[in-house]
């Protein structure tokens, strides 16, 4: 897949607006989460809007900053199917 | 976290097993499997070997060319909890 492929574009959006969510749920502010996740707040924006091909690495120090599972991040079907 | 973080080798190590036994439940070789992801052999093997920080551009080639879902992949507990 090319980084401009409109499939790839559309799950980075889904993934920005999960975690998104996730954050308000847990009441965070961009600035907190990266605090907490040991990132920068530019980079969180970033990763909400879809912008960034995440790593494995740091998609997991956003989900045990939220206190969410990964699963429930990268696909909306494994916990519920509402996403 | 640091690349060496313990727990970020220990889940990378989890997360190429889990990638490993996809494909080989799939009936692909490495090589099989990366030409379907368009990735190359070797990458292949060093993420089932747990030594890459993947990102989730190549997590999803991965998964799409294997046919699971990702969620089974980064979190086993999604699965069944048998991993």
């Amino acid at each position: 897949m090319s980084p401009s492929d409109p499939v790839v574009q559309r799950r980075l959006g889904e993934l920005g607006r999960r975690v998104r969510q996730a954050r308000m749920d847990a009441g965070f502010s961009q600035e907190e989460l990266a605090e907490r996740a040991g990132l920068h707040r530019t980079y969180v924006g970033s990763v909400e809007r879809g912008e960034r091909n995440i790593s494995i690495k740091n998609l997991w120090a956003l989900t045990d900053a939220l206190g969410v599972q990964l699963a429930s991040i990268v696909d909306p079907r494994s916990d519920g199917g509402t996403g």
